[in-house]
Formats: structure tokens, sequence, C-alpha cells
């Protein structure tokens, strides 16, 4: 099994707090030691830096913890391998365009038996069932939409339709942006907080580090941040039930569209 | 314009030295300060570093001249703006997937008027005329190939009408690899090295940097260094013609297939 962090909102942020305990637990307080990756989407730019060492071991991910880019879409995941070999190519978060987008996501969990037919554009490179499954994803959506990106209500039924499919074959938590939406899906265990004014001080779990956001925030800003499970100890997260399928817009879960 | 760096090698190699005096380029000793990129192949997995900031002083490229990443196939560029503004989707080298392996390709030069029709599946997510000719390449390697990559000389003679054709707009120098094989095209400006035993020293133009690669080195090691112009003063770099396109393998411009 494998562990996301997400974060979505309504200014750059940068992700330095959430995944300095996140990072912890690929090696140090978890068990997530086969590699870690994290996606920034900057504009309709993303930089995804990917390693194959614990994250809690990797250079690039002490580059991460120390170097605050800020991004309003942010992906991580540590990986603790099932399907696919301990490689560079089997790391999420993955990486496609579509409708002159990139699209980034990373999964959790596992699909014993997933082996979709691979017909059409997109082509997994690594051996996970996780990018088989972003795969189709993306390849339902561009056959679906074969124009450009359609209004989020289409968009949002499509994905969930394929979500369902792919999510009997196992255990299908993940998130999924296009740096213009974040997607996540609960199958089994996904949670999020959403900050916003007043805001106060938050302590990591895995590491005893606390911030204060009310010194670091403008009283307009709303940052939602999104974890397998919760990172501080202070806040009261929310559970998605088992099922959902949440888009994230300006640090907030949009459910009027 | 830009300046592109290259290596290929028959066993991973780090690219620090080379990075360190390209680096410098971006900033220092030249004037390519509008953002900078590098992709290593590692198997069949790729990872790319990106960056709107200056090389000579962004923290990332200072932790890939620190860090030694090894691999046998490492595109580099340093930018600097015509077509596309300061943005970290106009950041080379660009990424994408075909037959079920990552491409990277890199540009230097100018392709003015150069607006092909966007009717395929591969489409530019930033504005430079670079990503256009990255996309058009690769609709046209999989419109040629729909069932998979070729043999080397029916890919290259594809390649080499594609990369002319786009060559008729202006100034097309560029590196692609998928990381199996390493393509540099010359239009303009483009030279390279081939290091092997007996290895020497060699020092930077750029920094006063020199590396004895008889310390570093196996007898059996071959490593291609690719460049707009040499990064050393003590070597003798080849240039490659005019309208040339080099495929290298092993270390070596490949010539017999």
């Amino acid at each position: 099994m494998c562990q996301l962090l997400g974060m979505n909102c309504n200014v750059p942020t940068d992700i330095c707090f959430s995944f300095e305990g996140f990072c912890a637990r690929g090696g140090k307080t978890d068990e997530h030691r086969d590699g870690w990756g994290i996606a920034f989407f900057e504009g309709a730019g993303c930089r995804v830096f990917l390693d194959v060492n614990p994250s809690i071991e990797s250079p690039i991910a002490q580059l991460v913890r120390r170097y605050p880019i800020h991004s309003k879409h942010v992906i991580a995941h540590i990986r603790k391998a099932t399907f696919g070999g301990l490689a560079l190519e089997n790391c999420h978060p993955f990486q496609r365009e579509l409708w002159g987008r990139y699209w980034a996501f990373a999964h959790n969990g596992d699909l014993p038996d997933f082996y979709p037919e691979n017909a059409g554009y997109y082509r997994p490179v690594g051996q996970t069932d996780s990018e088989r499954a972003f795969c189709l994803i993306l390849e339902t959506l561009r056959q679906t939409f074969p124009n450009g990106k359609p209004d989020l209500d289409q968009l949002w039924r499509v994905l969930q339709d394929v979500t369902k499919t792919i999510a009997t074959y196992g255990i299908f938590n993940y998130l999924l942006s296009d740096g213009e939406h974040f997607f996540a899906h609960c199958s089994t265990k996904l949670c999020y907080i959403v900050r916003q004014a007043p805001f106060a001080a938050a302590h990591l779990i895995d590491e005893d580090v606390t911030v204060d956001f009310q010194e670091l925030t403008q009283v307009s800003d709303r940052v939602a941040v999104i974890a397998t499970t919760p990172l501080t100890d202070n806040e009261v997260w929310t559970a998605i039930a088992p099922g959902q399928l949440l888009v994230f817009r300006d640090g907030w879960p949009d459910v009027n569209f």
C-alpha cells in the first residue's frame, strides 16, 4: 500500500509543513520506503519530482521539504510496492497530457486482476496497476470528449463512472488534477481539512513541528489538505465517505456544480 | 536562443561536471536566464527537473549540480525566451509518452511562422514553437508506426523527413531520446565529444573546474557529451554538420544501421 497527500488552495501556497510530516512516513514513522513523488502545478505547467529512494533519505525530498514551491494544486505519494518493482517508472504521481493540459495522478490501494485492454492512446510505461488505471481514466475522458475539456458536471459524471468500474477491482483511493480542478476519490480511506481564517497553529503527528498559520497567511487564504490519514494531532480532519468523488476548487470541496 | 546539453553513455554516469559548466551559462557567463530543465532516463523511467529561475540561481539546479544522478541518457536546456513567455510550461525538456515509453525533447533555435495543424493526439500545453515541433514529431512517428517502435533505420528515416520539414521554418537544433536511442539534430550549431579510455583530465570553459576522468572511470566506459558549444577548453570537440541527424548509442554516434 501507499499513502497520498494532496493540496488545493485559492492562492499559490507551499506544502513544506505537510510534506515534512508526510515524508517521515516514508521510512521513519511508517514503512512506505519504495519511492516517492510530488507534482506541483504552476499555471498550465507542472513539475514532478520522483525518486526510488525512501522519502526520508532522498536528497530530492530534502530539497522539496526546504524549498517553498508555491502551487494551487499539489499531489504527493509515498510508495510501498505491491504491483510493479522498485523502479522510477513505477513511482507516482504519473503525468500525461490531455486536451492541451498536463494531468497528474497518484493512487493508494491495489487492483488485482486489473488489466484493461490497451486499445487507445495512453499506454503505461511502468508495471503498476495504478498507471493502468490512470491511462484508462484519461482514455475514457478523451474518447467521451474528443474536442476538449467539457463542463465540470459532465466531466465529473464520466470520471465517476469509470472510477466506479475500476473500483470493482480493488482499493482505489486516488488524487487527480489538471491544474484547474482537483479530484479526490475515496475507496476506503481518505480525509481532508480546510484551513481558513481564523487560522491557528497546527502540530504534526509524525514530527514534532508546529506552524502558526496565522503568521503566514492572509485572511482571504484558503487551503485544503487531503491525506490518507490525518497529518496533524490538534485539528479535526473530515473523513471522505467511501465511494465519494470530491472536486476541490479554491481550497474547498465543491458540491454545487 | 537557448543552449542544449546532452549525454549518452554505455553505463549510467552522472552529468555533474558538464552540468556545472552548462549551468554557468544560465546567468553567469552567458545570458540564458529564462528557465532551464534537465531530463534523466533511468531504465524506462524518466525524471524531469524544470525551473523558471535562471540555472545559476535555482536551488533545484544546485541540487542537480551536487547530487550525482546516474543515467545513460540525459537532455538539458537553458532558455533565452523567443516564442512563449517566462513560464514553467515553456521550459524544456518537454516530455510525452509514445509506444509505452517516455520521450524527452529540447530545442535550440526558433521557428517563426511554424503553426502546424493540431489534428492529432499530441497537443502543446505551452506557447513555444519548440513544443509544437515536438508534438508534430511524435504525431508523425505515431501515425507512421501505429503498432509500436520500428527498427532504428525505419525510425531514423521518418524522423529525418519530419525534421527536414520543420527545419524549413527556421533554426532547429534539438536533442531527443526515449531512453533507448538518443537523437541529436544539428541545424546550425551542435557539437560533441566522446570520452573513453585512455581517459584524461578535462577543464571547463565556464568555471575553473578540472576533473580527471581517469580517476572516476572504468576502462570500458564510454560517454558522449553533446552541446551547443564546447564545454571544455582542453579537449577537441567535433562539430556536427548542419542537416545531420545523429543517433547516439552506448556513448558513440552510430552510423551503421
